[in-house]
């Protein structure tokens, strides 16, 4: 019993890499002091690190082991979606009570490998400890095979500003979750993209290669803080028609603009469309649909037609350190 | 002030880079979803993640903001010495109180800055949030300059065991620390190694390139405990004499073994050299002792000789998930 730790190790290593055999580009896996990777000649590599801690990013009494697995993994694929990239693989920091080995983790470890089989991304390396509460860091490892990498500061004036799928019903999933009981039928769907958000990877190479977008971000914090993000990283503002968002039809449509405003973990990609390119720009890829919310500015303000009036926009999305 | 995480990466992005322009491998650091690094053609990649957390790792009130900053990235780094490789850039994850944000992180990042420019591992990523207790994750990467890694596997029957440096005074560092008084001047070089290790990254790549060595890993969690995993890991067994550990001059011989064999956070490297090689070792690499410490056996019994005696070496270094 004294190499509980390195047993642990093994445990996640043996749980997460079992289906996922055979990939040459893994030298050295789990088990030494570090993992060996052999990157693909000339194409520049994608790193990016997200946390997911329990009390903070997830909740204990709501979020089941395997959705922690899957979100923690696939919250941080969605910065390489971002990119326009392909994930590779990634590391896990993992702290936990010792009371937790068994059967959280094994639904944990279970959700981790799904989203790592479905992600095309593969568990490399780790480090685990002991602590009262789970926390939970990854790295993700990715590459860009489109020429150019899609950044937050390539947003001019005149652009149209679009989103993939709908906004804010991971939101409402997260409040129905929280709640006891008179869960309505029709939430299961919002619940589910609270827990098993769906990275927009296969989207975001596909506008970085075809060349439609002139920049790009995913959405986690919420649209009105995410979208200050991208004018401040390209020097514009924006103005947003709320008629024209892509709102859940699973609330009162009041409560639904609000959501798709300010609701977090959507983890759907936001872009901008040079005015030239929007024409050959189809309205779904592959079933996802693709909405123009409305267009870039000059100056640097963020604003929103709410009732027929023009009005700013506040960033009213998650932010971990604004004073309460 | 609604933009509070976005300026402390801001922070954390300035400071880090300051005094590191101009890294043409970097082709874009913090600031956007994820960072793009290119990699050097045909050369593996070595990953690796590291928690450092308040009370796990260190002790907020005996280890100073700088030293935290320091130890961080120096004990990841020291996981890439480990397999001969050579640092080259990290990703940060960094929970924090709102409290701290001010003199403590500053502290934090000058010490970080320093460790990353004498490291040569430049800060490209991170994530940031808000929480009672500071937590960090480090992920480092590296490259292997050698044709081959050092990994902890290739130990075999007959080869020597060697570790670099002086084994047990971080450890004796610690309980000096957290002492509130009396702390003897004679004490300050070892509260120095626990504050401030430097992980072997010279010698490691020298091993690595001379072919010198045929395994290798870092001591972090304590000799007794890292030879256990080395020679699991190489299918063999050891045996240790305790006449010639290199142990610390600073506290009686009998305890200045004690701390050896099980104290914590050398950071030092233990490497294994087949027989044939032996002669060519030097005895010292860049004023660095290397000693010659036990012989790898066939079977798996981790001995060492104590008192005249031959006995099984119990691991007692640092495992977080050991029942207490």
């Amino acid at each position: 019993m004294s190499e509980r730790e390195s047993e642990l190790m093994r445990k996640i290593g043996n749980s997460a890499v079992a289906k996922n055999r055979g990939n040459r580009r893994v030298l050295l896996g789990i088990g030494d002091d570090a993992a060996l990777w052999s990157p693909k000649q000339k194409r520049p590599m994608i790193l990016t690190c997200d946390w997911f801690l329990e009390g903070t990013h997830f909740l204990p009494d709501n979020h089941p082991a395997d959705a922690v697995g899957w979100k923690c993994l696939a919250r941080a694929v969605s910065d390489i979606a971002a990119m326009g990239g392909e994930p590779q693989c990634f590391v896990l920091s993992l702290a936990m009570p010792m009371i937790l080995t068994g059967k959280w983790l094994s639904g944990f470890l279970s959700g981790l490998r799904r989203a790592a089989r479905t992600l095309g991304c593969e568990l490399v390396g780790g480090d685990t400890t002991r602590r009262d509460e789970v926390l939970i860091s990854v790295t993700v490892i990715g590459e860009l095979s489109a020429r150019k990498a899609l950044l937050r500061s390539g947003a001019r004036p005149g652009d149209a500003v679009y989103v993939s799928g709908r906004l804010g019903e991971a939101e409402w999933g997260l409040r129905m979750l929280r709640r006891k009981s008179g869960i309505a039928k029709v939430a299961k769907a919002a619940i589910r993209k609270q827990l098993y958000p769906q990275p927009r990877v296969e989207l975001g190479r596909w506008l970085a290669r075809k060349g439609f977008a002139s920049a790009m971000m995913d959405l986690s914090d919420g649209l009105s803080t995410d979208l200050a993000r991208l004018c401040a990283a390209s020097g514009v503002g924006v103005l947003i028609e709320d008629d024209s968002l892509p709102v859940t039809s699973l609330v009162a449509r009041r409560k639904a603009r609000e959501l798709a405003l300010h609701g977090g973990d959507d983890y759907e990609l936001m872009f901008t469309v040079p005015r030239n390119k929007e024409k050959s720009l189809p309205r779904r890829f592959k079933g996802l649909p693709l909405t123009r919310i409305g267009e870039i500015t000059r100056g640097g303000k963020v604003l929103h037609t709410c009732g027929g009036k023009t009005v700013p926009l506040h960033a009213g999305g998650w932010d971990p350190f604004r004073e309460k």
